[in-house]
């Protein structure tokens, strides 16, 4: 009687939240500072300052909170348009940016306005889980290519066995969530090649979708190339979640390159799918917060810190971690087969991490060090114990 | 390659929109008093005082751009439970209260919910357009149940004739968009029993779908009567859109009667289909403003003068209206048999009306009286104009 794919999503927990809601309960019986929390990736780091101040600014002037036309504040669109050209050289029309309700909005509505029945989306893991759950809801069929274990870069190997005449788009999210890693510009070139070869081929273009929340959380002189620089038919789907520090308030965008053939008409695929699952406008005051904050960021020196502390903490230990260029989530190999029954024995030392399995790789575990700087330095002699049971 | 019924609604503009946008264009030409632009449903009133006062003292907060769990904040939901049974006696629990995106987002997620393959959906016209679209992207079938010309109350007879065992779910729009009309409690009572009947007939549950965002917005001594107290399987979709004036912001909630049978599974659905459509959680900030905002309003009183004034005006010229108890619109029968004609006429006299076709009743115009109350006065000259045309 009910949807019954809807109602399986929704009475699955996630395994994300049942570590979440276990460490909730532990605090509550050992002390909050005992527990060593890493399951979560909300950003620690407050918004910068211009993000509350523009907005007490904004609720003075009084026609803030009316609806802005469906794909955004025109000014708004202008401005990251003028962002994008300054800081990356592209060129994107303020026709081709559509505000969204955060990065999930901009992905779902980017699958639901390309997919055709049959359609395969490809994601390289470790990937983001709600990656299979907003393909499959858009009709499309979700398809995983395995890393290069050793540096978790693509395995081009692998890439090129699961691109068909089905592949609709890649997706490609870099710095990455789980595991921080950031695609070497080498490797993005020798995707869109492959790419541009592969939609020879089959006779039709296949599209690049970039999901770039974590953009801006690098640390060190590390590049993070613009795909709409290497690739043409790309869509890049962002959010202000991490760098601002504000995922809950839900604004991102999607900018089609305007080197998409036909452009305007993915552009209205786009917005067909906006209106049809039911986004009416991106949340409008921080539409317009967000036009006056581009570019900042939070601190993000403190998710740097947090990185070189675990990372060298943990690899010191005798740990095999893959050192993160950005986001903050660190990905490290499971010293035995079955990460779930590590992550069980890392609970013994009140360790919450998270198993590698909804993301594709289950010998891994996933450390979100979006945390007090503390926590890390209190949490390394209980990793030190954990290790040992090992040794 | 694209979806095509993405790309067709995309491209496809809203009749309202076109309107809306030749009234930018005509403004710029004869100046922005002369345009007699009754096209928008964007809350005239500003937000209340709470409403920027809240959102400001929350920002001096720096927790508050934080996810908040999928289904919303726990201490706003059990605000709005307590709300709910302080104002209508009804008990829904917290566990409940899913808050969304706004109505839109709270109507998608419901129909994403429920349907099964095969499934109809039935509105009473008039009946907001998106309606339509919402249903069929959940991939159900869209029903229309013509109204009782004379009030636009429930056509029972009509009503009857369009059940079938596939009809999953009724939308009820009352105060309506965009007649205005509010169902009377007797008609309330009367559906009720049909859908109970009706249910027993089929063997499975007929669900309610109340959609509210104007359910403050009436005028007089006019009672709306909450359907969870007179049927038990129903689901209220409400925003704050225009009871608080802030559509753009996109804060609404769905509430799930604690009588339905088995209510934690429809919230299940409801939650996955949350999750499958994007919906990662509503808005941070206004989540927690508007639970610091339940029960306020903008100053009514604005509508209910435009009321008054709009309709004595107009039934004194000659035109034949419902009168509207609720909303914000005034549902207005068209002088000649095309609606279309009759609007292309009143753009001669800078009135800019809404052809009612796109709402289900071909033979009305939607006067949107969400704006200056100097204006309604400025516009009977050009009122009485139009309908010399046809004495």
């Amino acid at each position: 009687m009910l949807s019954k794919e809807m109602t399986r999503l929704g009475n699955k927990r996630s395994v994300i939240r049942e570590i979440f809601e276990y460490g909730l309960k532990r605090k509550a019986e050992i002390g909050q500072e005992n527990v060593f929390d890493f399951s979560l990736g909300n950003p620690s780091v407050p918004a910068p300052w211009c993000v509350n101040e523009e907005a007490k600014k904004l609720l003075d002037l009084k026609v803030i909170h009316g609806y802005t036309s469906a794909p955004g504040a025109i000014h708004v669109r202008q401005s990251i348009t003028a962002y994008i050209k300054k800081t990356f050289g592209a060129d994107i029309p303020a026709a081709n940016i559509y505000m969204t309700t955060g990065a999930a909005a901009a992905l779902c509505i980017c699958f639901r306005a390309l997919t055709v029945s049959g359609d395969e989306f490809i994601a390289f893991a470790p990937y983001f889980p709600e990656y299979q759950v907003f393909v499959e809801a858009s009709g499309g069929k979700f398809v995983v290519v395995p890393p290069e274990e050793k540096n978790l870069q693509i395995n081009f190997e692998a890439f090129e066995k699961a691109l068909t005449p089905c592949t609709k788009a890649v997706i490609v999210n870099s710095p990455n969530n789980p595991s921080g890693v950031v695609i070497t510009e080498e490797n993005i070139i020798r995707l869109c090649a492959l790419l541009k070869k592969k939609s020879a081929e089959y006779g039709h273009r296949i599209f690049l979708i970039s999901d770039e929340p974590y953009r801006e959380l690098v640390y060190g002189d590390v590049f993070v190339p613009y795909l709409p620089n290497y690739y043409d038919n790309t869509l890049v789907c962002y959010s202000f979640s991490k760098s601002l520090s504000l995922p809950g308030e839900r604004i991102g965008y999607i900018a089609v390159s305007d080197k998409i053939e036909n452009s305007s008409d993915v552009f209205a695929a786009v917005s067909g799918a906006g209106r049809a699952l039911g986004y009416v406008c991106a949340p409008s005051l921080f539409q317009h917060v967000i036009a006056n904050c581009l570019g900042q960021t939070g601190d993000l020196s403190i998710y740097k810190r947090n990185r070189d502390l675990l990372y060298e903490g943990l690899t010191k230990l005798g740990f095999d971690c893959v050192k993160p260029d950005g986001a903050f989530y660190l990905f490290m190999k499971s010293p035995e087969e079955s990460a779930e029954a590590f992550c069980e024995k890392a609970k013994k030392y009140d360790l919450l991490l998270v198993p590698g399995a909804d993301f594709g790789c289950p010998n891994f575990v996933r450390i979100a060090y979006c945390v007090d700087t503390d926590l890390i330095e209190r949490s390394m002699p209980s990793f030190a114990k954990l290790i040992a049971e090992y040794k």
